[in-house]
């Protein structure tokens, strides 16, 4: 792939809220080359030769892990993996000085994701390299929204004027804040579904309507995307139970039935089959979750060529 | 390494079963190539460069990933490891999520290690790239057996005709069946040496006669292989003491005297030293147990190519 | 980098202590090539193009691990990490039988990491290859005594008549004691300070001065290098109190006026901050803690070169 003139305004890739339309659209569409790279017999470019990625993950993520990892090699940049078990840290101080450990063996680009929002942010402002944020706490996961938009202009053409429903557990759900944010930034009418627990409060400020019934919510939908339901971040008070939970706002086909003939069925993975979408639903002709992941390499290949490619680097980091 | 024509006749590498004489032979020859280069100062071939292989390991070994790694890296692949706490997951489901999660990221190879008998086989009519089998439950581990026969037959010069003695925790080894499969097809005389309760029931079927006193088992053989005891796979009913085990069935240099003079000694590793076989024997002139090892790297980057080097992949899955 | 005529005497790197001056000498400039290729935007190198360099760690090291990592990638080494939990293994027999493992997939080099003092040297006599000891027990850590030298070198321009001070915990630190072997060789001066209870008995033997007043040992002091308090290594009996330890023996710009005005503050990493050294004081100008991390890369490199690059394996292990 060939680097060239683009609009990109930003070192790093923290977050979709400070992206422009055209920055997104610019990510889109070389994404949309990277994908032609990896279905290739030889997936192998150079465009990242030389280059040092390091993953430093504090919070485990077998998938995008492996995601960012392949992306790095097939664009030839030597990849390190660094797994940071949270039990085995200190808080606050740790992350500061592992990255500021790491910037010293001079990488090109650090991925991250971390337990807390702004881990990224804070960490962007510390290190010489680029920085991509990989999940950080409650706050932003701006690779998978990529991801998600390219699966949809993929599939539909475009993201303008597509009515896109964000359904289940939204208030723990980075993945959904990143979505919410690129999804308005392209002009779709966005729809958030969930029971009000799991809605974080005053979310209508980001434009988006909000729905307690899932068939409702879905109603001439063109894009059904399902969370996760993310019980580990639930401390005591409300923790449904899985049946409940399925029975209201789990994605079967007779709910789905709602949405327009032709909508498509997401879910960021991994799945709780039989909680938040039925386990047929998942693998029925309306899924496109594989197809997210394989996107979610290519957007990932983007990124990085973008930000570490050498027509950039070299008048980068010292 | 060139790949020339060649008579395999499978996208997969899942067990010995269904490989044909003519399969066996071809890969023999093949590894004996690998085994010089990896013996060169410079090991790095470019049969797979652009390929990206993954190991998808639910059951932790070390040597098997290892060898499997360097095998991928030398034939200039990108290796990618994936070790999946078999505590962390919900059983059935998730080799199946996980697998096609992998799949979408597009592949060329999926190793992978289960601790359930037929899950390579389940793999591969689900997944859209190669599959090699690294150990399937109580199954087949088909490199093993291609290493363990490629190690006899450097030092025999053939294996038609040989007796060939396998030897201790019959009952749990999946080495020990694709050993069977392999030696029974290739023309050795197998023998099958053990306690009772290691016995699989009804195992004459496959051709092989059964002793239970290692002294007559391994009589006149031209191959003394032993096994480890796993007694992580006992559970409860039969666990013998290593001691009384070691007296009966343990191989010192007063029992391998019953063999053949130039009898070679194996072992698949990791051993139990003093448990199945003397710490003595295990490093004497006899034992060829190092040089398994290096076939391992040798076979498996045999096997890689074949299933994944340009000339197949590229009238290979979309 | 071209490999150049040199008298490197040996084929490992076990220890500063049977190091000549020459051989150190020959090393840090070497480092002081391979620090410009780490700040190049392409920092691969094909120095090691088709050597198999194995990680084999059986104490958990992130950073190390990740030095020596990225030196073998940018050294265009097949590198692969191999980390032994010391609980799922046995004593004694595992670190031999799991090294001849790996020997027998024909490395190029070892890099080993144990706890027990004298493993890499045992190693080194097992094995076909290279071995680098990057930490055995209380014995010794070579490539860290070789990056702190080369970081005294670049700000103080020579090593030879400098009044090094190395603080806190003595008794435990491999590191201390390869510090002490070097810059003893090169002619440097120093001082060990700390407690009594965390000073090695007859350490005056080493031609070092001792002091228990952390103001009288760094008095006039070029270089003040403080050590990590490893309370995991302190077996009930002293186990000073953080804030004690602190007040006494944590470095902090008040004590630190005690050395020479340009004097420069060290520390091996990971911190405790607040226990051996002032958080303030790790991140003052005076601090070269993150420039340490960066010369242990390139040291790496220097030394992974030195033993494994073409003109020296070529005649080497078969």
């Amino acid at each position: 792939m060939v680097v060239g003139p683009h609009s990109f305004s930003s070192r790093h890739l923290l977050g979709i809220r400070n992206l422009s339309e055209q920055d997104i659209e610019f990510l889109l569409n070389r994404a949309e080359k990277a994908v032609e790279v990896s279905r290739r017999p030889d997936k192998k470019t150079s465009s990242l030769r030389g280059r040092t990625q390091i993953n430093l993950f504090f919070e485990a993520s077998t998938r995008t892990q492996a995601s960012f990892e392949l992306a790095g090699k097939r664009l030839g940049a030597d990849v390190m993996n660094m797994s940071v078990a949270a039990s085995s840290v200190k808080k606050g101080e740790t992350l500061i000085d592992t990255a500021m450990t790491l910037n010293a063996m001079r990488p090109d680009i650090l991925v991250i994701r971390h337990g807390s929002s702004g881990a990224a942010d804070l960490l962007a402002q510390k290190v010489d390299c680029a920085v991509v944020n990989a999940g950080d706490g409650q706050h932003e996961h701006p690779t998978q929204a990529l991801l998600d938009a390219l699966t949809i202009r993929r599939h539909k053409g475009r993201l303008q004027g597509l009515t896109v429903a964000i359904c289940g557990d939204v208030l723990h759900s980075r993945v959904a804040r990143s979505d919410i944010f690129l999804l308005g930034k392209m002009g779709a009418r966005i729809r958030l579904v969930g029971p009000s627990t799991l809605m974080p409060a005053g979310v209508e400020e980001f434009g988006v309507e909000v729905f307690h019934r899932l068939e409702d919510g879905i109603a001439n939908a063109d894009v059904v995307m399902m969370l996760r339901l993310q019980r580990e971040r639930m401390a005591g008070a409300f923790v449904p139970s899985e049946r409940e939970y399925f029975r209201y706002f789990g994605l079967d086909t007779k709910k789905l039935a709602f949405a327009k003939d032709d909508a498509i069925v997401m879910h960021p993975g991994p799945m709780n089959r039989g909680v938040e979408i039925a386990s047929l639903m998942a693998d029925a002709p309306q899924s496109v979750i594989e197809e997210q992941v394989e996107m979610g390499v290519a957007v990932r290949m983007a990124v990085l060529e973008l930000l570490a490619a050498p027509s950039h680097n070299e008048e980068g980091a010292t």
